[in-house]
């Protein structure tokens, strides 16, 4: 067997030049006196910026560590639908949605793009489906970040499988790319952003599916919970007993058709429950690096967040490994998978 | 080594006589409706009652199971601190209390309380002293249950860093008793109350810690998180990073002095990644039989909660296991210890 293609399905642009924070900030002050706000015209970044960023950082790291192809999305935190209404959204989220495309331009082997939404709280989410459109049809992106949490932390919103999300979900299937559920920035006091509400995040998606027959409705629909999948794999037992009570189907037939676990778990104990009790299947390489953990783990001399590593070192063998690696990841991607046959 | 005490540290009151719920439906009634407040001399249990409740259950099981001794507090999910005011909280923790007390009394080999506390959404914490300080001095009551989100799923009260909470932290330091950090329902239609909520709670709270030096303010305050701690064990690594980044000491020193985590883990390869990653003397012996998962796993023919069967099954050796069944407890909840040396 040939050495796998890696494929790291869940990056952010944090590294972004400091101009789109600066216009971020001039965007936010408009909010309340409108003759502040910035044209979209006004950010200024040039083609050696977005590589300066992207070389020092994300593509430097990857070459160290051995990683391929990063899919590649605007930085979660800063995605804070909670900001402004659907117009503030918009500008934003074009913004920045730009920018992974522009990166994914200038290194076409390394960066494929996945798009943040135009989410605004309590909006209609048919309004997120022109920049959907936009970024499937002109920039090849291959997937999208769905917030379940807009409100960023107050949890207002609708379970995933209320109705309220359908038209982004009629969308997918139509367009065959999988949504990373994926919040942004806590608002809310009592959530601490990557450590608590992300992975709060992780389980809460989790359990809105497994109560409710959404899959029924959308049987390709494909999500891909990231970190691990919060505090499920650990939780497994927890899980399927409840499912046992609402009289579900196992979960293996009633959710894991459609729902998929990354690998940004930053220890090897954590990625070692994960491949012994989630079906390899259903596991996608990822590390989300530049993220939240940025240090080395003084217990090994690594990186956290050099989940490869942890990969490297478990029970699994080499078709396994394929499928974390690359085979999933294409077969969950499949546009993803177009753009690498079409190389 | 003789065979330790098995000691479940915790249990709620989930099979209580109807009547319970029965008075407690007047009471909601009430709110609305003055003339139908019930008084609490209306609810009429017979100490008959409390035995078969318990015998034809948690006893029975314990028996099954081979455990001696349940910490055993009103059901988490009825605490529902979010219904009316204080007082109609106070109300109702007094009734649940003296119930588990009456358990107490009657299976003094058994059941040993813990209490609810009369919190109410943005009300003082000295409002909960009377009754806690009834329940330690009166009823015997070994520790409580704290819950960090009074509200319900709202998540609207402060941070369990926030002197909003120091009333009830200098009692438990003078009381020396500890505090499982335990939500109740959630009436956010986001969470699922057990499968979503409770974890989200435990990793939110530990984050909380985490993030603050409240226990440079109070060195001997301990905390339980139940339910295996949410996410944290399995997310060991990232929390370790996310110390490491805010420049905090490393989490044995910075937060293992006071906080625990109990077993309800309702798998082995959970159990198996909890006491390969946390440290032997932070794990304390836990079911939550009768709770949320009360089936019996097709893959081991066993029951989901009885997590007994998975520490037996662990890499634990007998000093080890000696902890986390007898030892831990009777460290973490001193008064628990004095009541078995009294026997």
């Amino acid at each position: 067997m040939t050495s796998p293609l890696i494929i790291d399905c869940h990056g952010h642009y944090t590294t972004a030049p400091k101009a789109l924070e600066d216009w971020r900030n001039r965007q936010i002050a408009g909010i309340k006196d409108p003759s502040q706000m910035p044209k979209a015209s006004e950010l200024k970044i040039s083609d050696d910026d977005l590589r300066e960023s992207i070389e020092a950082n994300q593509l430097r790291l990857m070459k160290q560590r051995g990683s391929d192809v990063t899919l590649f999305s605007p930085r979660a935190s800063f995605m804070a639908h909670h900001i402004g209404d659907f117009n503030v959204s918009a500008a934003w989220a074009a913004i920045c949605n730009e920018l992974c495309y522009r990166v994914s331009k200038l290194f076409p082997d390394n960066f494929v793009p996945v798009a943040m939404l135009p989410q605004s709280p309590g909006v209609d989410t048919k309004t997120c489906i022109p920049e959907l459109e936009k970024c499937i049809n002109e920039y090849g992106n291959v997937g999208i970040n769905l917030n379940p949490d807009p409100s960023g932390g107050q949890w207002n919103s609708p379970p995933l499988s209320d109705r309220y999300w359908y038209p982004i979900y009629e969308k997918m299937v139509e367009y065959d790319i999988p949504a990373m559920i994926h919040v942004s920035t806590s608002c809310n006091p009592a959530f601490h952003t990557t450590g608590s509400h992300y992975l709060n995040a992780d389980t809460t998606a989790f359990m809105q599916c497994l109560t409710s027959d959404l899959f029924k409705d959308f049987p390709t629909l494909r999500f891909l919970i990231p970190h691990g999948g919060g505090a499920v794999p650990y939780h497994w037992g927890r899980f399927r007993g409840l499912a046992q009570e609402m009289k579900k189907p196992l979960l293996k037939d009633h959710l894991l058709n459609n729902i998929f676990f990354d690998t940004c778990v930053y220890h090897q104990p954590g990625i070692d429950l994960l491949t012994r009790v989630i079906p390899v299947d259903n596991i996608l390489f990822a590390s989300e690096m530049i993220g939240a953990v940025r240090g080395i783990d003084p217990e090994t001399g690594n990186y956290y967040d050099d989940t490869k590593r942890y990969i490297e070192a478990s029970v699994l063998d080499a078709e396994a490994r394929y499928k974390v690696y690359e085979g999933n990841a294409r077969r969950v991607f499949p546009r993803l998978d177009a753009r690498l046959k079409a190389r």
